[in-house]
């Protein structure tokens, strides 16, 4: 049918999607096994306790599996509420029980029904400039309006805010919410200072402005104490959402929102028309796991691990690139954000480096909301192996040299 | 804050999910373990495989383990995309291949990838009346104009649906799709022809109307061989959507699409921003059962079991329900769907049988979009135990007599 096959009839919002397919399209190619990929964020498969996870698996089979296979409630297994609630009191020092916690299947689910439940065509929803492209691609599913807010090496600038709220206030205008990773952000591996986070809590306050607090990294600090989460800090006006994909794996795909009980409702509804309730099999093994305290053990481990391999990375960067290359040292998470000279395009230098090179990474400009950031580019070091960091990195180097001789 | 807390504040799709909310709630209410639970669809747990679902867990945890935790593909992992395509061939008799299809995270999820991709506010898509109220939930969510076609025993009527595209045809609409699920329909328990579905299936191609065909229950038909699908009728026009959960077990929250591959390839952008990826850990638990032969073996043992509740289910309804009561036994699937005397409410009579007869049910109204059907009832059999099925029906008569006489 060309009806089907015809391009007009898919939504409007396919368009939007643009930016998304050109991505995966490119990472399809940095999955041949020659190319050596500092693109994707994926976890080291070696932090995996496996042993223990086979332990708990194990056990959900052998007790639980009835149940386990079957539907579970929309809001996720009270167990695992209630521990996540409890680890959340723990870690972000913020009073919060099972009523405020949904289970998502991961963190993109917990943005997704966050956008769902609040976004309507053409609200204003604030950004930080870089921020997470798959955010870009869930906040244009709702055709909301971007509008950017600058970032600097301290994190989100409150006086970038402050303009941007009162700028968008004379138009009578008031943002549906502000989208922050305040904690080793994605791509940019910076953080937001805790003076800085202060100051946000206060102008959005001001301003009647929720926060969406991406924690997706913020567990994984490998030089200091974490910065004090937004939702320690302003616990009503923040929408906190996480992800067990960096602390426990991805494939489970779980993750929660930590909200009003009110907002947990409504988020719990939009979960009924996505994908009815989170795994139900995963959430028991992954409660088994946590409760009895692995979950402690393993971020700890990761830590140990992604910190060599970020140094390592530093080192190979700083040894390889060309001067003119500006980064940015992370103090955790998974990514290092490189800024080349002005004319260089890193969308064409991508294709060269797979090509020529095979290395892969992922090029600047998706990061961004209005076409700008393609002179730079994101590295991750948490999934390449240890061996082939400073390989990998060597060959980008050789491949950024040819491009700026041009 | 009370930006937050306001209800003005979240998109206006949530007021259009009301009647979801109002189902849940009542659903909530029926899950006190004095009550017979007549409602809800759920599988019967003793349908699943344990011994060798145990099995095929061990060995994807022994071998395949870290990449199961790690994330997947979006289209989900080839092995389980060929092995759905290869068995859709066998049992659909259609020629396709993993390109044409994408795991979802159940058929919810492909119903509302599907959706994403192709709806924008106000199409118009033609729903059977009644329909499953979570597609209906979802075509809200993108806040589509609803339009229903008549339905009468021998499923969705050919000749309603003419009428009402030559109706949208004179306004200058063109639906972007029809949405039916012909076998066993969720609520009506009604199997479209296969007359019919060649009727249907010319004028779908006749006005250019996509079919997207919902096969959650197809494959559990308990008097019969099952009726050819539409995918199998005209395989190019039908985007099909279909779900484990009632083959395998909705705990694992997987399903498929089958569709062009250029569709397959959009859904599986639409799905970046909704969970990623399906579940990696179950996507292989399932390939690993489902190749080794076990799923036809599943299938069967189910509609042993499932034939021998409705037949209960009937021969209780016979004895225990008023005369005035109209229903129709169902070939398949999991419900029976009554229709009552015009002045009875379903929903007051829910409230009732709960408090009073510890019974429930879904009330008739949310499977329709136009408020319609509050005197039918729908009623699943699948889940209530074998011996609870007569005393659950009586205790509804009685409510349903009590009913009657006022």
């Amino acid at each position: 049918m060309a009806s089907l096959r015809s391009k007009d009839n898919f939504a409007k919002r396919m368009q939007l999607f643009a930016p998304s397919h050109a991505v995966s399209e490119i990472l399809g190619l940095a999955e041949r096994p020659d190319v050596i990929s500092l693109a994707g964020g994926l976890p080291d498969p070696s932090i995996f306790s496996l042993q223990e996870i086979r332990e708990s698996m194990e056990r959900v089979m052998n007790d639980e599996a009835e149940t386990a296979l079957n539907y579970g409630p929309n809001l996720g297994i009270s167990s695992l509420r209630e521990w996540v609630a409890d680890r959340m009191q723990r870690l972000e020092n913020v009073q919060v029980d099972k009523n405020n916690i949904l289970i998502t299947s991961g963190g993109v689910d917990g943005l997704n029904l966050t956008s769902m439940a609040l976004l309507d065509k053409s609200d204003v929803v604030l950004i930080e400039a870089p921020t997470y492209m798959v955010a870009l691609h869930i906040f244009r599913t709702y055709e909301a309006q971007l509008v950017s807010v600058a970032t600097d090496e301290l994190g989100l600038n409150p006086n970038a805010l402050e303009e941007q709220l009162n700028n968008l206030k004379r138009s009578g205008i008031r943002p549906k919410f502000l989208y922050v990773i305040p904690s080793f952000q994605n791509p940019s591996g910076r953080t937001t200072t805790i003076e800085r986070r202060k100051k946000i809590v206060e102008l959005c306050e001001a301003f009647g402005v929720p926060i969406v607090e991406d924690h997706a990294y913020a567990e994984l600090a490998y030089d200091k104490s974490p910065v004090p989460s937004f939702k320690s800090i302003d616990p009503d006006n923040v929408i906190f959402v996480h992800t067990f994909s960096k602390i426990f794996g991805p494939g489970v795909r779980l993750g929660w929102v930590a909200g009003t009980a009110s907002l947990v409702e409504r988020l719990g509804l939009c979960k009924l028309g996505t994908d009815q309730c989170a795994n139900s099999l995963t959430q028991r093994l992954v409660f088994d796991f946590g409760s009895r305290g692995l979950m402690e053990k393993q971020v700890s481990f990761s830590i140990e691990l992604y910190r060599k391999k970020r140094d390592s990375m530093m080192k190979a960067i700083e040894e390889h690139f060309p001067r003119h290359a500006r980064y940015y040292k992370p103090a955790g998470g998974f990514f290092i954000w490189i800024e080349l000279a002005a004319e260089i395009d890193t969308e064409s230098l991508l294709t060269t480096s797979i090509e020529r090179e095979k290395v892969a990474f992922v090029a600047g400009r998706p990061f961004f909301h209005d076409g700008k950031g393609g002179n730079y580019l994101r590295l991750s070091f948490s999934f390449p192996q240890q061996e082939l960091i400073d390989e990998g990195v060597r060959r980008l180097g050789r491949a950024l040299a040819e491009a700026s001789s041009k």
